[in-house]
């Protein structure tokens, strides 16, 4: 099928650079730029303006699982808006919310069975932590609302979630509610203290969190907020043992543990939901958004504790309200597009992406050969390709154009759309991948650092 | 065609019972509620559980403004899906997302030419706020910060967002932002102190913004946040030229005028935006969501002003980064609803409101004749009926259960879904009512006033 155009690609870029805000715009092209455009998707497939086919290697942003195009999908958006548009979740509700609230919260680990819908991920975080904010008020105890992040995490993009954010340049020109937060070291093995061992460095992080915890005092620290693998930090996978110790401490410290999966869950990992299937924990709440429709329809949620629904019931202010929720929070058209998504997902494709993720990150880490690449790490179906200057040092390179982009640069001329991420090269495709396309994916983002490789050397700035 | 049901609506209701956390519950009842179960949609009117069919007065919430089963919209929903079902727009763009920020540009007053897309109201003016402190940050007045915002605001639930809202009980077990928010009276003329006239009254609230800027001084506040019409505060209409006041003062001292058209937009009052056709105003920024989709998929955007993107684009920080970006900004599907959307209310639903809306107005004035209703009030295609104990008090009705919600439950009987609103109905049908839509409408609210009226005699709590 072709795509819907109305006007040519030519005054397509013309408009852009008129009238389109991009999202994460400098100052000095705001409201000026236009990207690369991307006319249709099919499978693990975009193709650009150009006509030019690229493997979508981040599907999209971490979210298109099942892939593009998938029939069932459209079709299920068509027969749900034929059906119910829209119903105002504020004095009604619709069918397909309720049967996928009980279907996640089948998947969910513990006690975690009551979910609440939001519109995306940081929709999600918001409503984790306003409701952390509104549990410690009902409950009296208004001073416990302090919350705990990390390095290298990213958390959202309104301007509380946001404050949770920890990577580099994220915050430089921004408001956050910096009062509210209390950061921690990112839990990178691959940049740890030189000298640490990785389980020496285990231990140092989770000391901290510990002394961390007692300088501020459990009783004014809310919740802490962590995704299990720090996905748009560079796929930081924390080392060993790390997440089940913050989370008992979190436990004895009477402090909501939130585990952030808008990238892990539905999918990524290999299954629904990763922090107990993969990680072994059971949080008090999980975040989720993108997979959960395969980013046909924006819809995020939180899976909460039982425990903590209970607590509010039985507390000495039933009137109190949780003044919380959206003109499209529980949205029928994207509730029906997520039981759907969910359908695939556990009708095959959650089993192939287990089978096919050892292949993925076995054929990956085979780019370590490359001078250039410091480290490739990942778990499931995300990975990160890591430049360095040099292996010793682990510096990134220092360059007018960040190495990402100069290698997305040359993978987008040989078929592959990449996430450059400063030094980084991030690989979370569609879940749908087979291991021929794999294959393809990874000698094209070999061949393309290559050339940078070559591109650095003629231009003297590395010597590898 | 019949709504696509998986299971019966008993056991839907238990598992909304056990599973779904609706939105704005009371601590007593958090994640143990069942709401109304709508079923299907048709035009104006949508179906309950039990098959009975209802107008839907709110037109869901305020957004169902084309009607419900709309065959185009769910056409292009496919189509879309099947050509391009997403892409990310951090380091991509698409055809429909360029297109429609050119289109909505069109229709903006004054200089606002530049869009930005997020998925739906709360986001839309948290993006609003984020661009206010950026612009502040790189224009080196970073102490230019405070937002004024007013009593009977509404403009979202996320933190920040939520911090401006000025609604009874909104805020009362929340937290928020309150150190950045400056809050000055509503501009209710029915509410107004007893003793002075409306123009006298609109004199004093000009007067009271003037002297909180000279009180808190101009050079520290970034933004005056503004519904053209308070719309969940109950459809407060500003008297007379208020709004142009104040729009020159926010001129005058440099304060950003964002007018938060979230519900005004897209056709509420006739026209694609409010604020210069309806009102005469030209802000720095407008939010919008709900009609711009008809609440058929989650859209919101801000447009700004073409001089603060030049503002930027020359400042001395071209490397800054507007930290602000969602993974569903620019959602192809969601910016190809919206156009087909504007393509109908272009087509002749604006025409539609415009000649109906008079005669919606006119009707339901006449519910003024009941000693119950202190007064109706509304513009465009949005209302409210407001009750009171005695008209010369125009105190509320202090009851266990608020007048609004009796109403509600009688016009349910009958045939009506209101949106009850303390003591408040609020009617904002979808724009394609007809005049003997209009009249059933009215009839059936009449009727639903009448029972509450000899509802309230028998159990002498009211004798009016």
């Amino acid at each position: 099928m072709a795509a819907l155009r109305q006007i040519d690609d030519a005054d397509t870029i013309a408009l852009a650079e008129r009238h389109l805000v991009q999202p994460w715009p400098v100052a000095g092209s705001i409201g000026a730029e236009a990207r690369t455009l991307i006319g249709e998707g099919d499978g693990i497939y975009i193709t650009d303006g150009d006509g030019k086919r690229l493997i979508d290697g981040p599907a999209g942003m971490w979210c298109t699982n099942v892939g593009h195009r998938r029939a069932e999908l459209a079709q299920v958006m068509y027969d749900q808006a034929m059906a119910l548009s829209y119903n105002t979740p504020w004095y009604t509700m619709n069918e397909p919310s309720v049967v996928l609230a009980e279907r996640i919260a089948s998947h969910a680990p513990g006690d975690l069975d009551h979910v609440f819908f939001t519109t995306g991920g940081s929709s999600a975080v918001e409503s984790a932590l306003r409701f952390m904010q509104f549990y410690n008020n009902v409950r009296g105890r208004p001073e416990k609302k302090l919350i705990l992040s990390r390095g290298g995490a990213y958390h959202g993009s309104t301007y509380l979630s946001a404050s949770l954010n920890g990577r580099p340049r994220d915050l430089d020109w921004m408001d956050g509610a910096k009062e509210l937060v209390v950061k921690l070291s990112a839990p990178d093995p691959f940049r740890r203290p030189a000298g640490l061992s990785v389980e020496a460095f285990e231990q140092f992080l989770v000391t901290e969190f510990e002394e961390t915890i007692a300088r501020v005092g459990a009783e004014r620290i809310g919740a802490f907020v962590g995704e299990p693998v720090q996905a748009s930090g560079g796929v930081i996978v924390a080392p060993g043992s790390y997440l089940k110790r913050i989370r008992e401490i979190c436990r004895a410290n009477d402090i909501m543990y939130v585990s952030d999966e808008v990238v892990t869950a539905f999918g990524r990992l290999g299954h629904v939901f990763a922090s107990k299937d993969v990680f072994g924990i059971e949080p008090d709440i999980i975040t989720f958004a993108k997979g959960v429709t395969s980013g046909y329809f924006p819809l995020g949620g939180m899976v909460v504790s039982a425990r903590l629904m209970e607590d509010l019931r039985k507390s000495n202010h039933p009137d109190a309200m949780f003044g919380h929720g959206l003109t499209y929070s529980s949205h029928p058209i994207g509730c029906a597009v997520a039981l759907k998504n969910l359908d695939l997902l556990e009708e095959g494709v959650l089993a192939h992406t287990r089978k096919v993720a050892p292949y993925f990150q076995s054929q990956l880490k085979k780019l370590e050969e490359l001078p250039l690449v410091g480290e490739v790490r990942g778990v499931g179906l995300m990975a990160c390709v890591e430049c360095v200057a040099d292996r010793e040092s682990r510096n990134p390179l220092q360059l007018d154009k960040a190495v990402g982009a100069r290698i997305d640069a040359h993978c987008h001329e040989l078929g592959l759309l990449v996430r450059p991420l400063i030094n980084m090269c991030v690989m979370s495709p569609p879940l749908i991948i087979t291991e021929s396309q794999i294959d393809d994916m990874v000698s094209i983002l070999r061949e393309g650092i290559c050339r940078t490789m070559d591109d650095l050397r003629r231009e003297g700035v590395w010597n590898g």
